[in-house]
């Protein structure tokens, strides 16, 4: 996506930045809708770091924020609406503001974010792209302010940059990211409890929802295409579904030889979310814009109504032409 | 295991390790049976350092490699037995050099390793017990050695590194461990590609198999322990045994709630391996002791004989006593 510049949002350096949160006092931190380690990492870790040099401050979330998090997300005080500075972290997009789009969406003085995509809607903004986590933004913001962290900080921080990068699995990773990690090694990390709780940490009921998707597993096109479906009933059973069923496609795209991974996950009487997963040179985008939806190269989804049969069918149909190109 | 000092294993630290390096000429490295990311990695590695630096030298495995370590681990050139300095790495006993115990086991002139219970078979040792991976005293040994290192030497210790650390997610972590893993993205590393062979790629048959290994999960004591069955019928169906199975014990601690979990292998007739996970306070080598196994506080394991329902009992028994603690 090509960057428009809004004339109303000013680029921050990271300097300037820094210079921005010294000058002012009372903060609004917001995360995005349905949150991850990454927004709840930085808006913590960025909370923490303004507490300790005497700033008012304050996090809010949309959503209630799952209990995993307790570690380092607490309570925080009360910082009134009136003559506080709102800042985003983690935020491409108002629209995943959610509940708090109404109130703060035309309002944020500083949005701090990773997302090449960001829309530039605060009046001020700190991207770097190449950061693979806002945490990563958040930690060298501390550093450069020369702002005390503690083992709070350093967690919150850690669970961001851990989360958002697969527990550094991915391409997102850079040597900055590695370096970042080791210097938070310094405090009392604990980051294999951390990284146990993130990544190696599944309810029973997940336990019971995998294995009927294993069941239910269909292989198609030489075992280049792995289909997974969750349907209405299995996620009645187990009493998942949304952000618990993220994981479900994850699967689709572990398996040796496939190229393209289909999750379909029921979410009407006769409406489907497709998940699609795929390897070079297939491609995920394009296959989901023919189903009416869109997304990355590797990752895209759509929404496809029919009857489970049919919606498979169409998706099938849709994957069998890319994989034939 | 408190540390024997055999008189006829000189302990040499990084610097001595180097210098016995440079002053030989003819090598062959050693790596344990059932090769891992590590003990490859850290062979590999120190093959294409020490090739760099004009030496002679081959890697000999008691196993066959398998093949998704392709990307470093190539054939090598041969290297006669006769005035050759034999080097192990990462084995911690000479019994786990499998095929190649009898013709090296006695005569292993250095043994290059990171576990504190290596029993000192060798005529050196350089020992790092704090090291996360063999491949993390290796990239020191060549950085202190000066040795040019290049892509490929480079996944080699990233491999090992990233294998035993379950990449960088246990407590074996440190901050060093990190910015050894920064200091090699400086090569062309495709890091993520290396993870996803590693850690996110699973064979249709193992998927099978998982899923009649949760079909058949049960659960005990409150949810407290999952108990999780490997019958010969299943091996014998998906065509998986030994090490392809690994991964199904690493199940039986991600789940929320466990404190103990069993995973049962039928190995025989009526001969069963147990291998248990545990967490704090339960202590899974106190299980298996009296299950006439042993093992680490977290994990461990024993041979059990019976019929499968009478393994099961028994180790539940034993579980239960030690729940109940």
């Amino acid at each position: 996506m090509k960057k428009k510049d809004n004339s109303g949002c000013k680029k921050l350096n990271l300097r300037q930045t820094a210079r921005f949160l010294k000058k002012h006092d009372n903060f609004i931190i917001l995360t995005h809708a349905s949150p991850d380690g990454d927004t709840l990492g930085s808006a913590y870790a960025l909370y923490y770091a303004l507490n300790e040099i005497g700033k008012a401050a304050c996090v809010l979330c949309p959503d209630v924020i799952p209990s995993k998090y307790d570690y380092f997300a607490r309570p925080t005080d009360h910082v009134k609406r009136e003559n506080a500075t709102v800042v985003s972290v983690d935020v491409a997009d108002v629209k995943l503001l959610g509940a708090l789009k109404d109130e703060f969406g035309d309002s944020i003085d500083l949005a701090i974010d990773h997302h090449i995509s960001n829309t530039q809607f605060a009046k001020n903004l700190y991207l770097d792209a190449q950061a693979a986590a806002t945490a990563e933004c958040i930690c060298e913001l501390i550093s450069i302010m020369k702002v005390n962290i503690n083992d709070i900080t350093a967690k919150a921080i850690y669970t961001g940059i851990a989360t958002d990068t697969g527990c550094f699995k991915y391409s997102n990773v850079t040597a900055k990211t590695h370096m970042m990690a080791a210097s938070l090694y310094e405090f009392n990390l604990e980051a294999d409890k951390i990284n146990r709780l993130m990544f190696d940490t599944k309810s029973k009921k997940l336990l019971e929802m995998e294995q009927m998707v294993l069941e239910n597993a269909e292989f198609h096109f030489d075992d280049k295409c792995i289909l997974l479906t969750v349907t209405a009933e299995m996620q009645e059973k187990t009493g998942l579904s949304g952000t618990d069923l993220e994981g479900i496609a994850l699967i689709s795209r572990s398996v040796e030889g496939v190229k393209a991974g289909i999750t379909i996950k029921q979410s009407g009487d006769s409406e489907f979310k497709v998940s699609l997963r795929t390897f070079e040179p297939v491609n995920a985008s394009a296959i989901c814009k023919k189903l009416g939806g869109g997304g990355h190269k590797s990752a895209a989804g759509a929404k496809v109504v029919g009857t489970l049969e049919q919606v498979k069918a169409k998706v099938l149909a849709a994957v069998k032409e890319e994989l034939e190109v």
